[in-house]
């Protein structure tokens, strides 16, 4: 185990963060500086979210801005910004100036608006100044709003040798180089060279005759999910950004990506859980309590739906009040099938999987219901048959269930479809909003099969 | 639009499609042949899935295995299983020849057991062969079933000038060089050496002066969890593996870790969904059929259960049959709370959020279950008293749902917390399995609550 130990180079301990603590109310500000110098940002990051707002704030303001930024950029969101609001605009000025374009501009957006015109007046780099609010101008979701302006660039016309020369200036300002792009003379980007092809050429030979033309790349105004399948897809780790004349803007790399996937993953997740996206399970009760209330008053108001149908049905119930007693069951299959269903089209089309038809899909999510329904409803049959001993009820609310199996898959696989067709995001339909309306449907569709097969 | 067009390199017709067929139909291998030369692995991993097995085989054996072999790593487990059925275990031993270490390994894992010596023993490359085997020894799940042994090292004695003769000879045979790592005579990793650093640095200098010492790393048995959670903290491209001497024995690379992020991703929402995972929208009905059936079963059991349950208060049923009309009410909120509390919890858990204790946890979720309950139950108590005319039952049912609520909310958390302490995922909480019992829980303190209320 000796290894694993050795592995896992910070362990957050309790103790660590007494001493932290002791350390700052004993404003032993030497100690506490050496004591974060071994330890990697995003350790740190983690270290403040254990602290409350004012210690946090005062090692944010205590350390160097080199790091300091770094660790801002690890923060949480909401964290970050109760931090940003206790640092002076030339504060924020300082770590803005440390930090990649990309990252700069997050942090600058999140900010009000006229504390975001204040900072960018205070950082001192006048290219820096100009980078951010290009980047300002992209829409957060967009390939500009992800891309960073840092990249290393060469012109075709250099030989190998200026190429190596100029390539280590630019490089002191990028922190690591994924991938060289050749442009022409108006910056358009012609290609990419390998820092393994860069290693194996002859120092006098000519950029043009070692570039590699095939270069992938996006355009600045294409979305972020499309970034992110171009790069899987491809295998990438960092993509140039053009704009619409072909003109290299900027580069993304796979990391801001990673980020990008794991969000979406967990927003389709907590809309299928029935959580509205973005909360944490170290959110305040008020927030979490927020974020939940409108899928349980949707399911609240599909009860009462559900109640008022039943009172319809009122006359069964002397009669047959074992058809009541199976409602529940009814409207949980409903409910599962429909999120199935849905399920697997929302997870297609994130994946672009869907290549058939509407008609096609429809058509097989038809027979496998019907061939779910008829197995789950023997079963139930046989149970019923015993339990009550009446062959006309068992065959009624089997029937019903194989009925209402077969509309709670179909509206699962349409309504996704048709929310995507319409542009809307498909995981919307999945979790409560499916399962309270088939609910409706499915108690519906019970009571009136069963009624008419119980001839009333 | 135009660079839309431009940006989208390949776009999957069914005319281009047809013409595949025809060419094939015809035998027109050349010219066949050509109409690939330009397309990429992963655009022709898509076309292959459109077509037929046999087509497809036809396809792979009449390209060059160095494509095709990229192309079969490409393609969905199912498809590429098949096609291996197709193909000789001399065909077979040609791509694996081609491929990294760690994706021939996959392959031949995918493969019975005495093809897998068959193909073994035709792969003419002697050092890949040893490699393969090594690599099969590791589980699937750990870093070393995800390394490949395809790297770039050089020795701390080394000058720069050796360093980049050797790394030529060795660059040759990686895809992609992230990182050049440095180990002693002994093969143990001491630190990296960053090609940007390379470049610039002074030929003669020594290797031991100008490599970096600090590098992160992961153990050969770590899980693959722990090497992506690893990666993405750091914003790692590549990370080296070692054993427990710390002898380096392979790297892994961020691309493999980001299908993994998204396979686990997929896992997780196809649990909650109520899907035994790992199925596409595109397989079979039959397949699709079993990996629905085991959880609407366990619905269906639970329906059943609740229908005896409710058996059990026949005597409220002529007194007070609007109880009966809310029980789809009273289920679909203790299933809809189970899920938010327990998909929190999961994802809590998944991204290594959870810092309280159980206690605290539990105590903020009953907090937060009582808040949405009242108010839910205020909403409710209206409904019912303007369609009832009857406070105490109004009252009934309105407190009824308090308790449902809060108990529906423990469970929700406490699952996965112990599932978690017990080793088993989480994930397995969310969905049908907390929905199914809590609708029985849920019904159960419903008519227990209301009875008492009304004084049977």
């Amino acid at each position: 185990m000796k290894n694993k130990d050795q592995n896992k180079k910070f362990q957050l301990t309790e103790n660590f963060i007494q001493e932290i603590i002791d350390l700052i109310n004993n404003n032993d500000d030497k100690k506490l500086s050496n004591s974060f110098v071994e330890i990697h940002h995003a350790d740190i990051a983690e270290i403040l979210e254990e602290l409350d707002f004012s210690h946090a704030t005062y090692i944010i303001k205590l350390l160097d801005s080199e790091k300091t930024s770094d660790v801002l950029m690890e923060l949480d969101d909401d964290y970050r910004e109760k931090i940003l609001k206790n640092l002076s605009t030339k504060e924020i000025a300082e770590e803005v100036q440390e930090l990649d374009t990309d990252d700069a501009t997050d942090i600058i957006s999140e900010l009000p608006e006229d504390r975001q015109k204040k900072v960018i007046s205070k950082i001192e780099d006048k290219d820096h100044i100009a980078d951010i609010k290009e980047l300002l101008k992209y829409d957060d979701d967009s390939a500009g709003g992800l891309m960073a302006k840092e990249l290393v660039k060469v012109n075709e016309n250099w030989s190998v040798t200026r190429c190596v020369k100029e390539m280590r200036l630019q490089a002191s300002e990028v922190t690591r180089v994924h991938s060289v792009y050749v442009v022409d003379n108006n910056n358009k980007l012609l290609g990419r060279l390998s820092l393994k092809d860069l290693l194996v050429s002859n120092p006098k030979s000519n950029i043009k005759s070692i570039y590699i033309s095939k270069v992938d790349f996006v355009s600045v105004n294409d979305s972020g999910e499309h970034v992110a399948s171009i790069m899987q897809k491809y295998d990438l780790g960092a993509i140039p950004v053009v704009d619409d004349n072909h003109v290299l803007l900027g580069r993304i790399t796979i990391d801001d990506i990673v980020d990008l996937i794991k969000e979406e993953a967990e927003k389709d997740y907590q809309l299928a859980a029935g959580i509205t996206q973005d909360v944490d399970v170290d959110d305040s009760i008020y927030k979490l309590s927020w974020a939940r209330l409108p899928w349980l008053f949707l399911g609240l108001l599909g009860g009462i739906g559900a109640a008022a149908l039943m009172g319809g049905f009122e006359e069964i119930l002397f009669n047959y009040p074992i058809l009541f007693y199976f409602t529940p069951l009814i409207a949980a299959m409903a409910g599962n099938v429909g999120v199935q269903s849905s399920a697997i089209i929302v997870q297609g089309l994130a994946n672009d999987d869907i290549n058939d038809s509407v008609n096609n899909r429809l058509f097989k999510e038809t027979v496998l219901s019907v061939l779910n329904g008829i197995i789950l409803a023997a079963i139930l049959f046989v149970f019923i048959y015993y339990w009550d001993n009446n062959i006309d009820v068992a065959l009624a609310i089997s029937i019903s269930l194989v009925a209402v199996i077969i509309v709670a898959g179909i509206v699962g696989t349409f309504i996704p479809l048709f929310l995507n067709k319409r542009g809307i995001d498909p995981a919307i339909a999945t979790g409560p909003f499916i399962t309270t309306s088939n609910d409706i449907f499915g108690i519906l569709i019970y009571f009136m099969v069963a009624k008419t097969i119980l001839q009333f």
